[in-house]
């Protein structure tokens, strides 16, 4: 599992071994506005080389993967090379990836600069890169050896992408702390976004079920809440060429799987959808079915096209491997 | 850790899962040679997919892995598809590396058909792929699940590939089974090679040694005796255009790194010298090592360019992370 640092301990922990080198991967946003921070607070990272990538969705897929490998071996990486990941999920994501493969493996440390990648793609070790339109079709599991927590990076985020990250904290929340779901839905998103202490208890949530499931075999599956159709709205709206960040899409499916959750009290039910259609643009969806349907991953296992979905049984708590097949599925978007 | 299995049980196995996706890779030989004996053999493979590469190690390459990547998606593979790898070393790492990375990892089970992949790049969970010339740069460590080893394939092999092969079964009793490396050296090696005791106690004898160390950090690197020199001399080769196996690579490799073998008894050094320079073209070396050295792979954990070497002190007994200088090494092979 991944240890959670400051930039200070991160910094003390790489001028332990000044010996080794140590390699930066940003992307065009993060190079030109947290960099030069980065380096300001972190001298052993003074001398360190530096890959920059395109910002965006787009880069995340192997082309992207082999210029870094290209990249490395041009400047003399070797199995103690130390990768540090500065950026959002894709550069994290694009970075563990490199590190897991690179010389059959070398160490990553991952410096988020997102809400979203704080509490989600720079924790519990999972990467993944496109296939064309396709999401994460490759990918493995490679644990960060530390995942540097700053709200520093934060004053340079846009209010939406804030916002778009209050999205996964939510989704934490919901599946497994009743209070802190609520402390989140009582704020202001913005305020929600950049609150170390709110991101830091997500982040420790999202740890401890990875620390009981690392394979996703089981309760890690829980935090697949609203991703099912948040991912298939996603890929539809990458296809129709609409702009759609992850968050925004998770909460649209989180706002619509809760038709489904028989179980949850109506009362929070609307809690929840009021609050996420405040702060949201939440999407009608039942005229998309069919097209939600081809992206959605049926899972095998099961005949007849069954799903197997997370539900919630109520603020707090979820489920996962709930079986539903397209019919009821379709019977409750109506 | 793999586990060694004979067709009829790889058989049994995969008839238990009759609603799995099965996928075979193949190369352009095994296809042609092997193919029709494995489903002849295997009922559960009857209605098995075919994903066919070109065979060579110009095809261990991210070109390669991209185009069955995007097989597998058109075939619709999902996480419960298991892989079936038809072939010697290349095809063994390619799928290895595939079933390792295809939505974060499937199971994937060996079938290799020459001596060489038997004894070496199926056991152990190693992959790798080549960029540009140089070997194995980027790779993981997966394990099979099973590891077919069965002689009917060794039927269609040329008997250079089979000598080829007991180069590296040669290596691996010299470091770890001085009566194995007897018994080796005092057959033929065409009988040697197509022995199927004799490959399964080399088989254990490399599974017990990645028991061990399974991630290359002690005793593992056992393994390489004779791979620093012999690595250097087949990259050497490849660059050259000159047509070198790897086995015939690492014999070389293991000649000349007796000239290091301080302790090893003079007449232990001698039988082995005249096996392999009986068996194998041995190349003298003293003109190239600028060229070597720029292809060995120096340990930069150790200052001053040192190579951490695995030499033998008698024949069954190797010794891993012997330090040693370029200047050492070039005064020894003058």
């Amino acid at each position: 599992m991944e240890r959670i640092v400051s930039l200070s301990s991160l910094d003390f922990y790489l001028l332990k071994a000044p010996q080794r080198q140590k390699v930066i991967i940003a992307d065009s946003n993060t190079s030109e506005l947290c960099l030069s921070v980065l380096i300001y607070n972190m001298e052993s990272l003074i001398d360190a080389q530096i890959i920059e990538i395109e910002a965006g969705e787009e880069s995340k897929n192997l082309e992207t993967y082999c210029s870094i490998v290209e990249a490395l071996i041009e400047q003399g990486a070797d199995k103690d090379t130390v990768l540090i990941a500065l950026g959002g999920g894709v550069v994290c994501d694009v970075a563990s990836f490199v590190a897991s493969t690179f010389k059959r493996g070398i160490e990553v440390c991952l410096i988020p600069t997102t809400t979203l990648a704080m509490v989600d793609a720079a924790i519990g070790g999972k990467n993944g890169l496109n296939i064309g339109t396709v999401k994460n079709q490759i990918g493995n599991i490679k644990f960060a050896s530390k995942v540097c927590i700053d709200e520093v990076f934060l004053e340079t985020l846009e209010a939406r992408h804030i916002v778009n990250g209050v999205a996964e904290m939510l989704k934490t929340a919901l599946i497994a702390d009743r209070q802190l779901a609520y402390e989140i839905m009582q704020m202001p998103p913005l305020e929600a976004g950049t609150n170390i202490q709110l991101l830091k208890r997500c982040i420790r949530i999202k740890q401890s079920i990875v620390r009981k499931d690392p394979n996703d075999k089981a309760e890690r599956r829980l935090l697949n809440f609203g991703h099912t159709i948040g991912h298939a709205i996603e890929s539809l709206a990458m296809q129709e060429g609409r702009d759609l960040l992850h968050g925004e899409a998770i909460a649209n499916g989180m706002y619509h799987i809760l038709n489904l959750c028989e179980q949850m009290p109506q009362e929070e039910k609307d809690i929840l959808r009021t609050y996420l259609s405040t702060h949201f643009t939440i999407e009608p969806i039942a005229d998309k079915m069919q097209d939600l349907f081809n992206y959605m991953n049926a899972d095998k296992k099961n005949s007849n096209q069954c799903f197997n979905l997370v539900l919630l049984e109520s603020i707090g708590k979820g489920v996962y491997n709930c079986s539903t097949d397209r019919e009821q599925i379709l019977s409750c978007m109506k």
